[in-house]
């Protein structure tokens, strides 16, 4: 067969042609008039996909970096924040606060759960001088979704700041920062933002901007008041990777034109119909809350777990095992960016192939079937 | 005319077309068996530019990045530092030893020099328990050139780490980072290695290596043991800008078909013919020190310097001009990168033209023909 590279792993995702094509382009200066309507109208478009008036900075570095800004820019050792851990990315923050002196309390919460809004309360009544709240809107490493909206609602009215990575969940789940009231969000530019990775942004809401102002922690490439400050002038404190800045106002314009609402239910759609697909064949879904970012299945008893990733790596496609004690027990992937149902019938249709390799017994088709299905009724 | 954009500036530079389109490849996950040899290559390819048999490590961030991270992986708060700083890169990570709570000893020296290896000297002397000392090899905003090699034989035998800011410098001048015992040697993707920006790397000696052990500085992103750690395994401890490593691997085998000492050469003959022609004119250089990674003019007295840069811009070249103190009193340009004769003299002829429309009263040509001459006297 003639082989071709297909990824669907959650991130980095397939860029779209026209947008590698634009990172092409001949480097510009990034304090120059070429540079400067570029920056404004990506910086504009920014804000539309995080769907805030507030500034959205964007860094060079990855996801990570991005969140480690948005923490160590809004406190100061010692003080309390609180991190809610259900997956390998929520325990990084905790890492990270950990790091920087903060007093973290890491709480654990069911690997696959978003964490429960009544329990942010209880924590936050606890503890009304605690910082930050710490959550994933689609934590990567389990496929789960929080409720942003429901535990905004408890962070919104308190001096406590609601930070959000939103790193692989931008533009693939509804994600209103301002209506609900996420105060720092995280993203990368290798996700729903269909750019290679290079870039990271934060969007930071006034409260989060008067928490900057106060934050001692140790910081400089990181620090959150340098970027404002050079994004109010219309630039960057430090080199920005202008070719993926050419890139990305290919990749916001095509978000722009389709609608992030569109998008949103596009990947609704998408990953609806990977669902149905993996139930339609004996395969049951790992988290009890699930994303439209990643999909994260267990792995049927009738195989060998580890030879899923390396099975579907032979036949040209890349998605994603489990971690830590999910390795061989979960596998994952993701209709993320630029993907229409097509492209979710050739990665169920690989799937089907990968599984009946493995021996699994099942209803060959049914999961394409399934998923076909799903599409047609569900416009 | 055709307008035609010229990027002279002492980075970003031109990205040499075959590199861009090798940017514009379609995405391969990072772990996997594609990327596997490509980052092996890469690895091999930056420890022959940087002369060393030591670990160079990744970063996704500018330059700034590439030297926190040494800087904040190599000490811990309250340790003595010695800062050499004769221009606005030699200020910054003075800068960030004092954010990350080191006992800084910010020393200035005379701008447009290199520190005197008797001054790191003297200054050891005094405080033996020095962890660090910081030079430029080309401070970029006055580019001056230190005597890195000289400076090195005072710090290796004692128990003091040398960092090196070779950001901007790197390919342009000779820097032998084992031979002279360079511990932390820190570069960016966008200079003379001729990518676009969003790359930054750190040679890391065994004595720096030791350092990152025992160092308590808060940090995690810009952790070098992460990094070492995951060079070990061929990986990056966080999402790597995977189309910049394409590009990387296309820049890395042009420097390696040249040969490395023939880019430190070529390097010095176009920044020779530069100064020459801009004697040649009427213009005086501003370093004492010149380096050949950006040659720094003072502006003649018969014309406003505040109109340089935007002359220059008009006429689409993009170059330098002063930052602090030196605005308006210098311009800078640079022969970095993908850069031959020819290019030496288009700069050089843009440069006269600017300087007749300003005014400045000069024998026209003088500037082309001295570069002329010099390039065919100095092969």
């Amino acid at each position: 067969m003639l082989r071709k590279n297909y990824i669907y792993a959650p991130g980095p995702v397939t860029v779209p042609p026209q947008v590698l094509a634009a990172t092409a382009k001949p480097i510009i200066h990034h304090r120059s008039a070429d540079f400067d309507p570029l920056f404004k109208k990506v910086n504009e478009g920014l804000k539309y996909i995080f769907q805030t008036s507030n500034p959205v900075v964007t860094l060079a570095s990855s996801g990570t970096g991005a969140m480690e800004a948005a923490i160590i820019s809004t406190a100061s050792p010692g003080d309390h924040i609180i991190s809610l851990e259900g997956g390998k990315f929520g325990e990084r923050w905790g890492q990270i606060a950990q790091a920087f002196g903060f007093d973290a309390d890491r709480v654990k919460i069911d690997w696959g759960t978003g964490p429960d809004p009544n329990l942010v309360a209880d924590l936050l009544k606890k503890r009304p001088d605690t910082k930050a709240v710490y959550i994933e809107l689609c934590e990567t490493s389990t496929g789960a979704l929080s409720d942003v909206k429901a535990i905004a609602e408890v962070t919104r009215n308190t001096g406590t700041l609601l930070i959000v990575d939103a790193v692989s969940g931008l533009c693939a789940e509804e994600m209103r920062t301002d209506e609900w009231g996420a105060d720092l969000v995280g993203a990368g530019s290798q996700k729903g933002i269909m750019l290679p990775p290079g870039l990271a942004f934060v969007s930071i809401s006034p409260k989060a901007q008067e928490a900057i102002k106060q934050s001692k922690s140790a910081k400089f490439y990181f620090s959150l008041a340098k970027y404002l400050k050079s994004l109010a002038e219309n630039t960057t404190p430090f080199t920005p990777p202008v070719s993926l800045i050419f890139g990305l106002e290919v990749s916001l314009d095509m978000i722009q034109a389709e609608g992030i609402e569109n998008v949103w239910k596009r990947h609704a759609r998408l990953a609806g119909g990977a669902r149905n697909a993996m139930k339609a064949i004996g395969c049951s879904l790992y988290p009890r809350h699930p994303s439209n970012t990643v999909t994260a299945i267990n792995v049927p008893d009738d195989i060998d777990g580890g030879k899923v990733v390396k099975t579907m790596r032979e036949m040209g496609f890349t998605i994603a095992g489990g971690q830590d004690h999910l390795k061989g027990k979960i596998f994952r992937f993701a209709t993320l960016g630029w993907h229409n149902e097509f492209d979710a019938l050739t990665i169920i249709g690989a799937v089907e192939q990968m599984l009946a390799k493995l021996g699994h017994k099942f209803e060959r088709g049914a999961g394409m079937t399934a998923a076909s299905e799903y599409f047609e009724t569900n416009r």
